[in-house]
């Protein structure tokens, strides 16, 4: 079952859904014109067909080892990692200065969908590379640029990020790891972290670990926090990879899923450090790379949705069962409904994602505060409804197949395996749904609320030519409305966060609506699904929106005794 | 993170639930009287807690395999399955005549829910011979009866069920497995069946295989379909496990989760099997066993939703992270959140399979006709309801989890894997749903408007005590009535079924908010997380109703080429 690269749906979604025209019309991104993202779109999707994909089932049954401290990766994804290097896949968005092609955020994230789609576990190493190069052009200084970037870009060079300890997970503050420092205006740096995706290799020279620490004098929580540029090999004069650094990859987790991503346990022992940022300022470095790293998750999620979907659609093509018109199972109205559930919700959280990152690009290019509001107030969503989307379709891909999606040879159930970390790393999705429904509506709701008068003003215009399309639409928007004033007036967090997760369900189902009617306006057979969608999908946002809106105080009467056994 | 057999929820769901009482009231039942089901129960969960749910990791970590043909079972599975039969819970609801403890299906649901709950891969293997026994009581002649039942009930001897062949899957009727007449009476099968769950093992002294296979003279489709009793080893003159049969395990499953339970493809070349019910008739035997069957395997769902909650229950319990009241993650509103769903949907799924057993129960005490059609009703509705809900909690008890779910060390993944297949076996759960809005509404609606008067009925009278409890639910059940009579409505079948998973869903979260309803009026803490479902979770009806009303014009007009890439 060959994964398929889903250019007509790009194709439709840049053009006509989330307007990409606006991002090439900027001054910064004027020469990523709709014909030079064809050209680059054409050309990832070609390698992911043919070169990525077929990697993806060497990943999960030859998963990445720890051999006398070395990781060993799966076979053939040394030969895959190249090919995303030799692309220029790795460094897309990263400075032209510095080697990147400097393309838009927009375009970067239909790559990073398609490489998502194609091996998940292979995606993640070059994803990681991408922040890192990201947080470095931001935040570190000339000189460590010069020395970095350039291998990062070309993909010589691997990044890691290092964040969480056993006791220091979504309290990223409570970590313990120290940093003193050297004489040499360096760090030296002590701890362990896990959880480090891609932790090390046997394919680039040298692997980069970006590593949150605090120094003597910082003080407790998220304030007291720096980071670090700690390489695996310290680069000798001549910026090649020299003498082995002070860290080891302790072990390696045995995982549900993402088998060919070795998942380390790192230790530090007075390794070497560059300062990133300042001392003390390493949450704000981070908080840079947010919007785009939870972009890049969200998206993974997508990818692995597309992935799935096309692989139990094609399975409906050819499975035998019962009589059909079709001859295939294709044909029963049941299997039907949730090849279309899958193909409608992905779409929605396809167009969401993109959304996001032309209002990041928008922001980036103009400057603009408005662009930079929406992008922060999508990014949750994205994050959130992309991941959710990821394991809900691939769920229902293993239901499409019956009885051989229980069987791990079908491949089905990988996409469930490999996608389910999805919705807990970069921040739970509990966390991004509180995340929408504290910070992102501390403006008072100003960024929801212009998001949600573009919804209506479209779906207002759109009464006359699709109204059975626009009318509950309109109808669902008010009523997300309606909730979000109930939250914005929830003086008491907790309220707010007793329904932050259905709350953000809720917005993410009618924005999706809103997208699929946007493309069913331009395109026929885009109209069918979003009939499908806006028809079958699209009421659930009101159980959602109904437990929203409910508060905090009947749910925590629930007592942990009450809920002992 | 030990099993705790939930007997408080037992006992409120007999109780004032699913009213139990009129089970031991009927002459049949008359000396299963609450205080013998508490000593069951008592017994069975001490048996779940320390002996059979220590080995669930077991079966994960060292899975049955076969070698030189033989299956080798994980370790300690001899000795759980030994446990098993020594309390004669094979045999719980088996006729005392030949061995069985003569207990309602009420009783013999709760303690295969606790046994599921324990060690779902162990479980399966009691379960299939429960079928297996009912099977032979019904159709089997008495020397069959004889001879086979006393070893099956102890447990001697276990039993499986053949349906499935690579081209005859969810279309039982295009089997194509032989049987043809000996000179003796008995029959020769030849052909391959596929999905064979505890297809051998090495701790039973035989394995007794329930065979669908086509007579010569057989028609095509289901009814030319015969069930043959086919043991692995023939009884001798002394009824002891004499020669092999002609028949063998081919391979074993690479499955998903469930690794302790061996899932054969089997290969009969001629073996000797021995007609069960009528030739032509084995269809019927199949179905005599269906609402026993598919109530058994809801109960898995329930079983596993029931073990990943407390599992989680116990992780939120301990981890630390953040600032709250408790301590630990539980304070979370969103950790208590996803805790009181996975209490409340498995509280809900579990009491509809008992209203389900209960009127199987009374289908069988009294005769009565409207008993049956209640069982019949409900049927769909458990098996479906209750395995979605055991793979959303499991999923759910992941995400309690965070990091600490994706590694396969915790064991929260394993649920989620075990549970995966149960909404798949069976009936898939959209059979389940076709069921449910096809032949289960072909009384026009009979069944479904007594089950929806009866919950107005009492929605009505506890208005005065819990109108806020009440009040919506009466509102849902309305709802529920006209989506009833729309679908009823509809001649085309193709219409009903694009909306039957979704009216399904539908109905269970009405179902379930009564049975949170008459907990409620019993029990203080029950009405806590009464309020919690149906204030949070019903409201999901409504999207799921209007879908199902939408009917499969729009839902087809999605051709195969329109879900193409």
């Amino acid at each position: 079952m060959p994964f398929r690269a889903p250019l007509d749906e790009y194709r439709l979604l840049l053009n006509h859904v989330v307007d990409y025209g606006q991002v090439c019309g900027t001054d910064r991104f004027a020469e990523a014109t709709m014909d030079t993202v064809e050209a680059v779109l054409t050309e990832a999707g070609k390698m992911c067909e043919e070169v990525i994909a077929p990697l993806n089932r060497n990943g999960d049954l030859d998963p990445a080892v720890l051999e006398n401290g070395k990781v060993r990766t799966s076979k053939g994804f040394a030969e895959g990692y190249q090919a995303i290097a030799d692309g220029g896949w790795i460094s897309m968005a990263a400075d032209p200065e510095y080697g990147g092609m400097g393309l838009p955020m927009t375009v970067t994230t239909t790559v990073n969908d398609m490489l998502a789609a194609s091996n998940l576990a292979l995606q993640l190493n070059p994803l990681m590379t991408q922040g890192q190069i990201e947080a470095l052009e931001h935040h570190a200084s000339d000189e460590l640029k010069a020395l970095y970037l350039p291998k990062l870009t070309t993909g010589e060079w691997a990044g890691t990020m290092n964040l969480t300890e056993p006791q220091a997970g979504s309290d990223v503050g409570a970590l313990s790891s120290k940093a003193e420092r050297n004489d040499d205006g360096t760090y030296a740096i002590t701890g362990q972290k896990i959880y480090i995706t891609w932790g090390d290799n046997d394919f680039t020279e040298n692997v980069c670990h970006l590593v949150l620490a605090r120094l003597p004098d910082g003080v407790p929580g998220t304030k007291g926090i720096s980071l670090f540029l700690v390489p695996r090999n310290i680069p000798d004069a001549d910026g090649n990879p020299g003498v082995a650094n002070s860290l080891k990859v302790v072990s390696l987790e045995h995982k549900l899923g993402l088998h060919g991503s070795p998942t380390a346990v790192m230790q530090y022992d007075g390794a070497k450090g560059w300062l990133i940022g300042k001392e003390h300022d390493g949450m704000r470095a981070m908080f840079t790379m947010m919007n785009n790293a939870r972009l890049g998750v969200g998206v993974q999620g997508i990818g692995i949705a597309e992935g799935a979907y096309q692989h139990a659609l094609a399975y409906a093509n050819e499975r035998k069962q019962g009589k059909t018109p079709e001859g295939t199972i294709i044909g029963h109205a049941d299997v039907r409904r949730m090849l279309a559930t899958m193909k409608a919700q992905t779409f929605a959280a396809r167009a969401i994602a993109l959304a996001q990152a032309v209002a990041i690009d928008m922001g980036n290019a103009t400057g603009d505060a408005e662009w930079k509001a929406r992008a922060a107030f999508l990014t949750p969503i994205t994050k959130a409804f992309g991941t959710d989307t990821g394991v809900e379709v691939a769920n229902m891909g293993i239901q499409v197949h019956g009885g051989m999606g229980f069987v791990e040879e079908t491949g089905a159930a990988q996409y469930a395996r490999d996608v389910r970390v999805t919705t807990i790393y970069e921040g739970t999705n509990g966390i991004q749904a509180m995340d929408l429904v504290g910070r992102k509506l501390m403006d008072g709701g100003e960024a929801a609320y212009r998001l949600l008068d573009e919804i209506e003003a479209f779906a207002e215009t759109a009464k006359g030519d699709l109204p059975d399309l626009a009318e509950p639409l309109w109808q669902a928007t008010e009523t997300l409305r309606e909730t979000t004033e109930a939250l914005v007036a929830m003086t008491d967090m907790q309220d707010r966060f007793a329904g932050a997760v259905p709350f953000l369900r809720g917005f993410a189902l009618v924005l999706g609506g809103y997208y699929h009617l946007r493309a069913a306006l331009a395109d026929e057979k885009a109209a069918k699904l979003a009939r499908f969608y806006i028809a079958r999908l699209l009421p659930d946002h009101a159980g959602q929106l109904a437990h929203a809106r409910e508060g905090a105080a009947d749910l925590m009467a629930l007592t942990p005794d009450d809920l002992a056994v």
